[in-house]
């Protein structure tokens, strides 16, 4: 069985969950403890040495990390990731955009509201990254104003990637209110069959 | 004819360049002055709305953004990117590692020191980006210690997205002397055929 090492409460790891859902698959979650430095200790780095989650374990000690590349892996063959070249390489440009363009900036800035004390001193980089993250966001919202969907014309492992921090957003102190064609959009993901929430915490 | 639009001294720009000359493809190149703001123009942003160079112009007013999504679209049915799952699925894994765990590192110090002018305040940013950006290179040494290519035993577009900005890395200050792998494979790479330079400029 497959299994996932990751963290619940980690975007990059829920879309790895959501599409294993979706596809009806049967997986082994294993908890993580990232808050609690477990994803530097030798035996995780020995998984992953970017000591991120989460990691694919596709056969016995066989790892693959990276949640785009899982995503694609997972997918392949099913219609969450097109086969025409096109389609393909416009879900794949999605997905870039949403680790290089939104990841860092949406799912940074949660990360420092929701889950360090109060009064962090990285609260400091909360105007940057909310400047880049709603760069990220207009961009989004310019999309979704002339489709349903960030590629192909239907759900894919783009729509996948990009809804996890998006839904949680204002977790990351961002105001969703300004985009309804973003927010539309989070609708009908989650109208999507075996949809699964994102745990918070 | 393919079109590039893009900057001949980027890395993200060459990764494209370096590809379509090693599949003998025919292109047409449209160099964009991005360091004197063009990438910001309503011009371009009607081609990317992320105002990045490289993109892809695969016909006539039809545009692809996004290196990584470029480089799979254009080596789709080639030896560039392998078709069987799992080599498919490693060769990405290296893309995005290259995308969100290098580029913002070892090509933001090389845009610092090498465009910007000396003793600009962003020199600042550099003590930090030399940190995270060394964590790349010495993931990349202990892949390369037991492997000649990053995913797949051969040359794939893998290694050309990692080859660009490693191979510039000196120009942000970055010593290659300490990833005697790292430095080996980058021979590797140049030995390939129809292998071209990047422009320092």
């Amino acid at each position: 069985m497959l299994g996932i090492h990751g963290m619940s409460a980690s975007g990059n790891c829920y879309k790895v969950r959501l599409l294993l859902e979706q596809l009806g698959q049967p997986y082994a979650w294993h908890e993580v403890d990232v808050l609690g430095g477990a994803t530097r200790a030798p035996a995780f780095l020995s998984m992953n040495p970017c000591g991120q989650v989460p990691v694919l374990e596709y056969a016995p000690g066989q790892y693959l990390p990276e949640s785009g590349a899982i995503l694609c892996y997972l997918a392949a063959g099913t219609p969450f990731w097109p086969d025409e070249r096109l389609a393909r390489a416009a879900t794949l440009r999605w997905m870039f955009f949403e680790q290089y363009s939104h990841e860092p900036y949406v799912a940074v800035a949660r990360y420092i509201c929701h889950f360090l004390p109060a009064g962090h001193p990285r609260r400091a980089e909360l105007p940057r990254l909310h400047e880049r993250g709603n760069e990220a966001l207009r961009v989004m919202e310019r999309h979704l104003a002339g489709n349903d969907w960030f590629a192909a014309d239907r759900y894919t492992i783009a729509d996948i990637a990009l809804f996890a921090y998006t839904q949680a957003a204002a977790d990351g102190g961002f105001d969703l209110g300004g985009y309804p064609a973003v927010s539309r959009w989070l609708g009908r993901v989650r109208a999507q069959p075996r949809w699964i929430t994102m745990p918070s915490r």
